[in-house]
């Protein structure tokens, strides 16, 4: 290794030049894992595709990509792609797709798909002089923006409405002006921001012609979407009479496993820390759907969780309840997905995705991912409250370690039957392939 | 396609089989699909680790790995990796770390480290007879988990404390122990979930054991992790005079260049609408390490997310302050990371991810990964409070449509030009290119 730990010019350098930057300064073999880093190109169309969607690109990463079939969502039967790298979280996404495709399956419901975009600014003046204004300031606006929203428009989308909100006296002076969206089949980021942008700078032209508002000096801060969007939300929902609820296992009455998962569903609504973890678990199954079909997990993530919260109290999304002994299981929410713009159609592998579902439209694809995380939901809730959630997992768990200390085959399989009633560490795992590598005395 | 949608025995099939099925019941072109999955496998060794960390795998999933050099932190050089779909990201990353890189670079602490667990339970009868027992119940807990934590214990972790909450009355006769750990530099799920089991067990068999506590029933509801962990944070920042604060562009002073980034941030802090996008891009920029080096952004975006709403409001993540002329920016983060254990050196690339890092520990990596969220949100705000989000994200935006297109090269170059200073939309860039297109009249 050379050491040299600062660069100028890195990005201007080409891709062959930043490996070798790379590798030679940070790596002790630099010709092995230049060969290595190398070995996970593809082919050069394809990996200029990829190269496109991020800079200072050396190699690629790998996640495995599975499948979920037998999802059975408003009538139709889906095989679903998940790109994921947590172990058990294909598995439980399945057995509970099958669990409940026995039961009528999954109901969604695209609730509404209203985007938001902010524009900040700073007036100082008589704010409600700007409120008076604002049904002009809405028509003039939308009037400039006409050009950028035609395409959108022919697809169903565009401007829906703009109000004016007041940040002060936290932010002195500070206003915006909230624009309300829908975008049809994209998520819209794109087409919001420069949309936003074009309203900003027509939004000071106004106030500076504008006989009642001129006098004040208007500046603007900052144009931008909020990932935030409470009302691009999906309602999803299983249930069945309690009788049918079987549980796994032989110790638990149907009713008695209903009422644990009631309760644990209450917890998490009630508790933060819990909370956390169970949203968690939809999220392992919503993510996997979102990054196989190009969408951006970050933007559903900060969505998702920021609902989570919109009470006051960080609560989770899904709800329980038993009444006249039917169980009824749902979660609310907010996915702002697109099946068209983005990378849903440049990444090769989120096309095929797209394809595996039948081109779904973005409402179909928010209805299927949050089945998804339903599904999670509940497969995490159906281990948690009998089983543990324990037993699945350390059978992987303990599969890693024997891998990681170089197991054979065989010990393997000796392992995995010795453990099925032990606690999996790996000290235990350790100490175990010791012992029965030790010659017999 | 033969149009079978459902299926019974799929996770029993084989790779191939499960590919076969696939792709003749869900695509119209089977043996191009075929062909085209199989091509995105590794060499069968690698291939192997890969399916293991997930099920019913078919093929893999690439996202662009890039690298963000020059990120100064606490003196020492790093060249980060990063793994993300969005373009733009690394970009900033990049330029961010260079600008302070100049300016004394990211001072990053660990606050602390630790992890929570919860093991939740009804107790049929007078709590404060429970917690009467505590000083007991830990002490025997405790004592009861020591295999397990053996190794955990040589590396400096393991249960810190054990505590009696409760969550009556909305739970009625519901309360947890809510337990303590450090988990080294592991992540320590598996960990925390194995000794919470076991603790549970003989939670229960201490209370059937207790003179006092025997007479009501308790019974355990289940055992697991939580990733809401605010004590397990670290805290980074960076600070010049407001003299050195360069704004890009000639039209602001450094004063009211840092006067609007500490505006956007107070926005923030305030409204949940901007938060969720302003936290987003901070989340851009950890969870790209997150997952290079083969840890679970799911767990750290609930981590975040969950913090960011622990005052009844969603907020800010980030902070920034002006005082006595010098400009403070700063991030508190919740970030339970991993540098052994799970992922990190099982899959091939995470392994060398850390290595490019210089094998950190976990707090090294913690502090690693704050820097890169906070350089993210740094580059971010500075584009939307000067020329705006989009100048940077339309180039690339504009770059999509035109390899969408089909643009030669040529048609490229002269659309960059022509656009710079027009709007971008799917629309115009399509009546760009017929007029260009079309036999000159």
């Amino acid at each position: 290794m050379k050491g040299e730990k600062s660069i100028a010019g890195f990005s201007k350098l080409s891709k062959r030049g930043k490996l070798k930057w790379i590798v030679e300064n940070f790596f002790k073999d630099p010709e092995l894992v230049m060969h290595e880093l190398k070995s996970y190109w593809l082919p050069d169309e394809q990996q200029k595709i990829l190269d496109g969607f991020s800079e200072n690109t050396i190699t690629n990463f790998h996640l495995p990509f599975g499948v979920a079939p037998n999802f059975l969502i408003n009538g139709k039967t889906y095989c679903v792609p998940m790109v994921i790298e947590e172990s058990s979280v294909v598995a439980a996404a399945s057995s509970a797709a099958k669990y409940w495709q026995s039961r009528g399956g999954f109901q969604a419901e695209v609730i509404d798909t209203i985007k938001v975009g902010q524009i900040h600014f700073w007036y100082q003046g008589d704010a409600s002089q700007l409120q008076l204004q604002m049904p002009k300031i809405k028509q003039v606006l939308v009037e400039k923006v006409r050009d950028l929203c035609l395409a959108m428009e022919k697809r169903g989308g565009g401007v829906v409405d703009i109000e004016l909100k007041s940040l002060a006296p936290q932010i002195p002076n500070g206003h915006q002006l909230f624009v309300t969206f829908r975008t049809a089949d994209s998520m819209g980021a794109n087409f919001i921001n420069t949309v936003l942008e074009k309203m900003a700078i027509e939004f000071v032209r106004f106030c500076q012609e504008d006989e009642a508002l001129r006098k004040a000096e208007v500046e603007i801060l900052m144009s931008i979407l909020s990932n935030h969007t409470p009302e691009c939300r999906v309602r999803v929902e299983v249930s069945c009479p309690v009788d049918s609820l079987s549980a796994p296992g032989q110790d638990l009455s149907n009713a008695a496993f209903a009422h644990r998962l009631y309760t644990a569903v209450q917890i998490a609504l009630e508790d933060p820390f819990r909370a956390a973890t169970h949203n968690k678990g939809i999220f392992n199954g919503i993510d996997a759907v979102v990054l196989a079909t190009g969408n951006d997990f970050r933007a559903v993530e900060a969505a998702g969780h920021t609902y989570a919260a919109r009470d006051g109290q960080y609560r989770s999304l899904s709800y329980c309840s038993i009444e006249d002994d039917q169980f009824r299981f749902g979660l609310e929410i907010p996915l702002a997905l697109g099946t068209v713009g983005g990378l849903t159609n440049l990444h090769p592998m989120a096309r095929r995705s797209l394809e595996m579902l039948e081109n779904p439209n973005a409402e179909e694809l928010a209805a299927i991912t949050a089945a998804v995380g339903l599904a999670q939901n509940f497969a995490a809730l159906r281990s948690l409250v009998t089983v543990g959630i324990q037993q699945g997992h350390m059978k992987m768990h303990l599969s890693n370690i024997l891998q990681r200390l170089e197991a054979t085959e065989k010990e393997i399989a000796q392992a995995l039957l010795y453990f099925r009633d032990k606690a999996v560490s790996q000290q235990a795992v350790r100490e175990y392939l010791r012992l029965v590598r030790s010659p017999q005395t």
